[in-house]
């Protein structure tokens, strides 16, 4: 495409040599700590050094490369994300914010543009929590951050831990375990990362870029059940009935009411039955069912609304059960808190696409990134995501290079300004 | 208790040397041509006997008692229950009617009232379908009715036949097989089954005793599945979700409403969901499911009211499809006939109840029994229920003698104005 940025194409080119080392058909593998993060790391990495950065890794294996600014004391730009990947899993999801990395430092040095502070490409370890059963445990170390215990988490694929498979791939996970971070929380002045959206929001806008408000955090019910009385089909009259699929029908209907009420007052939530279950040993044509269990998974990225939806949920369990001769057992209780984006950012990135006339709009981000370790530890975060169909996470990752391209030109703006931005 | 009639106390008799003969704690065990069925039959035979009955046995091991009436021409009144039990089930299931009819019989010859006709106290075999998966293989073969292939269903706990287990107990499946009926149904005035209550109506009415109406038919749909899209619960914005939880939850409301405004045009029907199913290989706290699978049991008595509810479901299945992004495939459908209760029997018994002044609200059965073969077969047909609580198949059926006691205060009541009220 010859309309493309010379970034966008170096973006294009990184990114079709990382799928033809690492297909795995269908799609793409890139194991953390395996053979496809670490070519993707070396490949960054030359291609960084290429353009003048200086390269540095990490006790964990976190590689930082660095375009020099004007002045070393100024706390630097972070353009981060990750370079593993699920198994069979899609080319974009990851690498692309880090190749928008790179393409904007290719930018800057082909436009002869000098920052005043230093500009880094941080590409992380181990995002994808499909290989260990972690939150980020490449940004978590990357701060410093990272719990001792962690390290003894074991890869799904290998059944070796985190420490061995860093030790593996030359990395030092005493010092992970001593938690030294790769980068100083305080020498960050912002931490940017672009990645594919995952729902088609984009998609339906017509728009290539939006700018994210916010992680969502979230609760889940991994195993609450909604409890009945069996009876026979056909001898239980109505009234007498205990019936656990009328309670969760109507506990399904009144969450939706209370979500459609959230959206109305302008609030953003979602709301998932995972798992619908009734009891095999159990269940059967003309049974009455006495018991069905379920997991309920509620994120929303501003914490007032997972209150609201919490005490709006005890709420329906009385009501239902009063309503349907049920009772509701919750059961454990999981939680993960919603990441906030910095507003000076996200006031940064408008600023940025009204200079360019880009429409980029205001997006949530349902799932979980690294840029949630930077929030959560302080730093002014923001993350832009980029039009494409089909989710993540499945070799039918729908992104055009066009469309990455629009992020490179916004984020180029966007750090170009960003001195000038800051009050 | 005094009050009972001698009947009562002649039925309580038979039910309590029953109880003790088959206990197998918790409850009572009469295995279909097993010994404790054939400990029932030899007792209530022996019972007959003493009352100056005639006993008969046909190729199927149905017992006939037969009290004489004054002409022989005249077609019989037949009062006729099982006498197995499911395992560990309760004492009443069946016997109740078998005793009912002996306590008749017994109150006829202590009063020295000779009817007109024939009075037949039928003890059918095997109608409970947990031993042999067939529907009443007894009265079907009564009637000369059980198809020949029956013969080699397998019964669950031996593994062997129906044919062999009747040839064990001294019967003919070669005459079953070639259809010999035990009784003529042209010499049937009218068949009456006495049966416990199954779900508690005439607890929740406050009265003993009630005349069923019809025994429902119904369609069942055992493998029928809401298909949606697969998606990740905090990515998939709402918009673009197809949800096969809130596919679903919409059915179960949907076909509610429908029976709600069945109750309003005065009709009876059951709307069951026995299973509600998601892929264990796929679904998971952060999915959106894609696939819902589920079982439904519809019944009524009333063959139109079958009809508007399928009618009904196709609707619905096109409504929430459209509404909802999903489909709905029903999967293979299994039916089963309504069978009518006469009305002139019906009519017999509320005149009866009337002469009494004995309260005998007409209720719906939903589940199926003998009489439906009986009424299947074009013999006028009634049925009694008599108050029970906690439903039956279970030790915890809790029927009171003084309750059956009205019972079979009202079927002598019948039988002696049989000829009375015929036309």
């Amino acid at each position: 495409m010859t309309n493309l940025t010379a970034g966008g194409r170096l973006a294009e080119r990184v990114l079709d040599r990382l799928a033809q080392a690492t297909t795995d058909a269908p799609g793409i593998t890139r194991v953390a700590y395996g053979p496809g993060e670490r070519f993707a790391h070396d490949l960054v990495r030359d291609e960084a050094e290429e353009l003048g950065a200086v390269a540095r890794v990490d006790a964990a294996g976190n590689l930082y490369l660095t375009l020099k600014g004007r002045d070393p004391t100024l706390p630097a730009i972070v353009i981060g994300s990750h370079l593993d990947s699920v198994p069979h899993g899609g080319n974009f999801d990851g690498a692309a914010g880090v190749a928008v990395g790179l393409a904007v430092m290719a930018e800057l040095v082909g436009q002869g543009i000098e920052l005043s502070r230093d500009l880094i490409v941080l590409a992380t370890r181990a995002e994808e929590a499909v290989w260990f059963p972690l939150s980020y445990p490449g940004s978590q170390a990357a701060l410093g951050l990272l719990e001792p215990q962690a390290l003894e988490a074991k890869r799904a694929d290998s059944g070796r831990t985190l420490a061995d498979h860093m030790l593996e791939e030359g990395f030092d996970p005493d010092a992970v375990r001593r938690g030294v971070p790769g980068i100083d929380a305080k020498r960050i002045a912002a931490f940017v990362e672009v990645h594919i959206e995952q729902g088609p929001r984009l998609v339906a806008a017509g728009v290539p870029v939006g700018i994210v408000t916010g992680i969502a955090g979230g609760f889940r019910y991994v195993d609450a059940k909604c409890f009945g009385a069996y009876a026979h089909s056909g001898a239980e009259p109505r009234f007498a009935r205990h019936d656990a699929v009328l309670g969760f029908a109507d506990l399904v209907a009144a969450l939706e009411t209370e979500w459609d009420a959230l959206e109305r007052d302008g609030h953003e939530a979602t709301v998932t039955f995972g798992r619908v279950q009734s009891d095999p040993t159990q269940h059967g044509g003309s049974r009455v069912l006495g018991e069905l269990g379920f997991t309920l998974d509620v994120r929303s990225a501003e914490a007032a609304v997972l209150d609201r939806i919490e005490a709006r949920l005890q709420g329906i369990f009385a009501e239902v059960g009063a309503k349907r001769g049920v009772t509701f057992e919750a059961g454990p209780r999981f939680t993960w808190e919603p990441a906030t984006m910095s507003p000076a950012l996200i006031a940064g990135m408008d600023r940025a696409a009204a200079d360019l006339q880009m429409q980029a709009p205001h997006v949530p981000s349902g799932a979980g990134h690294d840029a949630a370790t930077f929030a959560g530890a302080g730093i002014p975060t923001v993350m832009l995501f980029v039009r494409n169909e089909n989710g993540s996470h499945n070799p039918h990752e729908a992104m055009e290079i066009a469309d990455l391209d629009q992020a490179i030109r916004l984020l180029l703006r966007f750090v170009t300004d960003f001195d000038k931005d800051q009050p």
